[in-house]
């Protein structure tokens, strides 16, 4: 886990703003929950890795000494909303859309690039199955990358039904499709022939049909997404649900076609998405020359339900703002202006006697808007000019008995040196004009 | 553990925008830190009775089962803190000024108004023992009150070193002042009597010296801060640490005679705070009319020390975001525009064969800077309206099939009912004429 120092946080309430302010012009809603919930709330949704993952907090009071927990730290921004959309179905609009930028924990060994606290800033909508849903969703999630500066990037898009129609027409087992999505999901990085060879150890296809298995799935950025949606439908074999799927994904296209998602959509067969949730449309944004992905998501229409009991259909994108970071910084993508001097102007102190009236000095000009620094101690006045050009302070005042005497000020540029007398009721014009 | 909806995250946001932005214009910069620690950290830090409040992590790993605990959630701001600046005192600049605004947890039993997660609000400024440091610290939390539109408030003041200089005066050894502080925190609750009782029921003081003794920390709102300085310059009878204290408290009404904090502040021999850590000056906000305080702080010289052997002067303040909430909302003091409408306008969707080009319509009035729901189904256009309507969305639009061909939008204005036809191009400009 991780301390940020103050250039760390002004570039992440920076990436965090850009997310807050394109995801509130699209209709989204700011939701917060809490760090820790109920232990049963989190366990089971994950999966078992996600399980043994997850941090518990030892029970307090008289039980404390017992080792057992009760609470756990949040280990996702999605399962907490599907209790929050269930525990406060009557407070909230049919088609509740919120936004939350909150931290998770995931107890995983550190890694590079990987923490055991990190954000997550997730946007979901609820209580439609609507594709208009995803159309919106993607287009906001492009938004926000283009905001902060992406250009190339391509969100992947998929669809559980698309998945287990290709393995059922392929003869799988509805049984045997999890096992064989963690081999498909291996493409990217084993190849087509390593896919194929783990499917065959694992029993689930004959020698012989691996190949003709490993194919459909298998992507080639050559082609439109077009020709491979006409593809998927040969390959369906008239499969019911998963044409249907195609068909979902076919109007996402379209739906998206005119918007800012439009441009990077790419149909990807492969992509399988590991968390069990989900139900429909699957995504996952990458950009180029970068392992892993930037955000993913998708249709979830059954996880309200373990809480509710009835159905809410949803469906959702978490962006990673970790990532997100680590790219922008590799990339010098920040905005130069970001990483800015902790002040406009350091008020100067020139002894214990004139230290209140520099006080005043210093209310006055952040009166006037500026955000001004004191020197808390009257040290030699070399030394305080020394300090502000050390922590990068352009301008400082000074304020001895003379100039206190004629109700002036001395302030001095440190980047040119330049120094001016002026009356004090003119200093904060004479420095935002040379700001 | 509460969860935050929509219009509870827009007055948290508010509250702690005000702060963040008051706190950069006195040169504050942000720092954030993990909300997980080492429980070393914490322990030993907050008494004993904190100790027992600090919620405590499981082991993972091979130790899951053990029932011992490494990790521990943060339970205040002020010793991560002390932690950061032991750590990376090399790449800090030598007076640290940091403000924070993170969640703290505290095993508490639930009370109204108090929760086991809740935020605090910390400015500290590290490296210096000048009073400056006490007149910005207060002037920057008096501004952060007026700025919230808080009018009436005091910021009680007072410095350990008067009351163990009064404790040592009346003959109380150093080994009881613990003692004898906890009984007189409680001046404000049992009274006189009260407290002189409890002081002689613990053998602190013989029954006819206590009233005296209890009549030293007492305090009257008549009576000028000039006039209770006097007070206690007698009351010391020649105890220097103790009249070197007092020294120092005149020393910060002068710094603050003329800024923002100045009016506010009134000396209190009463005041004692609880933790242990300390050294100096003592401050807390209260309000009329309010138990408890807003916020509190002080100085404390020896805290870093513990972390880094060497010693670091400090002093901070913490503002307590959930009470400041808490009387805001009683006293009706958020701006009325804060609790807004989740978007300008709302676009309908006409039928299925127009939803991409209702899509279309919504990127183009983003674009032009609008918040922009869509309702997500070609539902019956009177439905929509409704929906709209009870979600305080003022403008929905209308993308017919006649709309379409001819260029146009209609705009139906729900508080007035008014409807117009208009050329798409002008649809951001009707609304935001009329918004």
């Amino acid at each position: 886990m991780r301390d940020f120092l103050p250039d760390d946080v002004r570039r992440r309430q920076y990436v965090i703003g850009v997310i807050a302010d394109v995801y509130q012009r699209y209709g989204f809603e700011p939701l917060e929950t809490p760090a820790v919930e109920n232990i049963e709330t989190l366990m089971g949704k994950y999966g078992e890795e996600g399980d043994r993952l997850i941090f518990r907090i030892l029970k307090r009071g008289e039980q404390a000494n017992s080792g057992a927990a009760d609470l756990a730290l949040r280990y996702d921004l999605t399962v907490p909303l599907a209790r929050v959309v269930a525990e406060y179905r009557a407070q909230l609009p049919k088609f509740f859309k919120r936004y939350q930028v909150q931290p998770v924990w995931r107890a995983d060994r550190p890694q590079k690039g990987r923490f055991r606290e990190f954000y997550q800033c997730d946007v979901d909508a609820m209580g439609s199955s609507s594709l208009v849903v995803e159309a919106e969703l993607l287009a906001a999630a492009a938004d926000v990358l283009e905001g902060l500066g992406f250009i190339a990037f391509a969100i992947r898009l998929n669809h559980r039904q698309v998945l287990s129609g290709l393995l059922e027409a392929s003869g799988i087992p509805a049984s045997q499709h999890g096992e064989a999505l963690v081999a498909l999901d291996k493409l990217d990085k084993v190849g087509r022939d390593g896919v194929a060879a783990e499917l065959v150890a694992k029993g689930l296809v004959d020698g012989s049909d691996a190949a003709a298995l490993v194919q459909l799935f298998g992507t080639d950025e050559r082609r439109t997404n077009g020709e491979v949606l006409g593809q998927l439908r040969g390959d369906m074999k008239g499969h019911e649900a998963g044409l249907r799927a195609v068909d979902d994904l076919e109007q996402i296209v379209r739906l998206t076609a005119a918007n800012r998602a439009g441009a990077h959509i790419r149909i990807d067969p492969s992509l399988a998405r590991g968390l069990s949730y989900y139900t429909g449309s699957i995504f996952e944004i990458a950009v180029p020359d970068l392992a892993g992905s930037l955000g993913g998501g998708g249709r979830y229409d059954e996880l309200v339900g373990m809480f509710l009991g009835s159905q809410v259909p949803a469906c959702g994108i978490s962006l990673g703002l970790e990532r997100i970071l680590v790219v922008m910084g590799e990339r010098a993508m920040f905005p130069p202006a970001l990483v800015t001097a902790s002040a406009d102007v350091m008020v100067t102190i020139w002894s214990a006697n004139t230290a209140a009236d520099a006080l005043q000095l210093a209310g006055e000009l952040r009166a006037e808007g500026l955000r001004v620094d004191v020197y808390p101690e009257p040290d030699k006045i070399g030394k305080q000019f020394k300090y502000a050009d050390s922590r990068g302070i352009r301008f400082v005042t000074i304020l001895g008995d003379d100039e206190a005497a004629r109700g002036a000020v001395a302030v001095k540029n440190l980047s040119t040196g330049e120094q001016h007398v002026v009356p004090r009721a003119d200093v904060a014009t004479l420095i935002r004009k040379n700001g």
